[in-house]
């Protein structure tokens, strides 16, 4: 680790190969949103992190927005490989689900989530046909739980709750650990996963006597 | 409301008495910043908007980051005054829980919630002594919570789960609301609280037969 950490200072985009070029420019760009916010960091920012003039970084964006939009499809991509890819093969809707907020804590509690935590909190900074796309991604998703929480109630499965109520209960407590998880601190990652599946699916009530509604 | 917009538009802070003044600034700042985000609404935005010059706006306020934490101290003090003051005297655990929930469920959906959409917006923007003032009110909510939770299971009225991660269950149904709700949406804030209250306590699952661990 220490030794990446000197090679990130001691080197700029340009010794890369070309290909590599746009996902390190990509990297440390979404590092230093992920720090600051976007709207206090500054192209000249991001060019001094690549070790670029702006006009080198211009050559390889087009702009501030385009950069963060990249930043986020990336995002989504490794969000659509590592949780929804693996999980919409299941075929009981419950399990389906609970695999899949398992699977969504522990993408947004790893390290390496900096992307997502841009996806997250940048929900409002774009604009126009950018913003679209990635809501469109984003809908996706909800409509992913709607359906199967819609599924597992036909089925018995899950009782008579409005499903984006749900969805977005389930959502909440997932995308919310952003905010307060620490990898140092007294829970571990597979800890909070599986209590929180339990909360979700279990409630906090009892099983016997004194649920009521 | 339209009459309110044209008189906001068409006054500045200087036609107030100097005792509103400072409200007033505080309020046209944090739509601004509601709006925009903090990183990217600069001194000078807040200042026309309130119809000062820079200077002139330096004459009410010390900083831009000083400006946001009284925005931040306002907004928990409505939090305390409209949630926590109204729950805090309920003698059964689960139903403190409940109150609590519903009741910040609706500040949370209500027009009113700048302040309140700020502090959980910018919740890495300030540094230093001014981020530890508004952290450890934050705090004592989590704190208020996992006493709660605790108490209820030494009562036997919640099950045996860990009291963090269900506040932390709780905080992030409640206010990822912030991110979702649409007030001309389909659901009314009513719903979104009872049902909620119902998916926290109660689970998805059925009341009878596969509610497995």
């Amino acid at each position: 680790m220490r030794t990446w950490i000197l090679w990130f200072r001691s080197h700029t985009v340009t010794a890369l190969a070309p290909k590599d070029r746009r996902s390190e420019i990509l990297e440390r760009a979404a590092r230093l949103i992920c720090e600051r916010g976007y709207g206090s960091t500054s192209i000249q920012d991001i060019a001094e992190a690549c070790g670029l003039t702006k006009a080198g970084l211009y050559h390889h964006i087009r702009s501030k927005e385009q950069l963060l939009v990249e930043i986020m499809h990336y995002g989504m991509d490794r969000f659509e490989a590592q949780v929804l890819a693996e999980v919409e093969g299941i075929v009981d809707p419950v399990e389906r689900l609970k695999a899949c907020m398992r699977r969504n804590i522990l993408l947004v509690t790893s390290g390496w989530s900096k992307e997502v935590t841009i996806i997250l909190h940048e929900h409002n900074t774009l604009t126009g046909d950018l913003a679209l796309q990635i809501n469109q991604r984003k809908k996706r998703y909800v409509h992913f739980l709607e359906s199967a929480i819609t599924e597992a109630i036909a089925l018995g499965r899950i009782r008579d709750i409005n499903p984006t109520v749900a969805a977005f209960a389930f959502l909440g407590m997932v995308l919310w650990i952003y905010k307060w998880f620490r990898p140092d601190g007294a829970l571990s990652e597979d800890v909070v996963a599986e209590q929180m599946v339990d909360v979700l699916f279990g409630g906090l009530l009892p099983l016997e006597g004194g649920r009521g509604r």
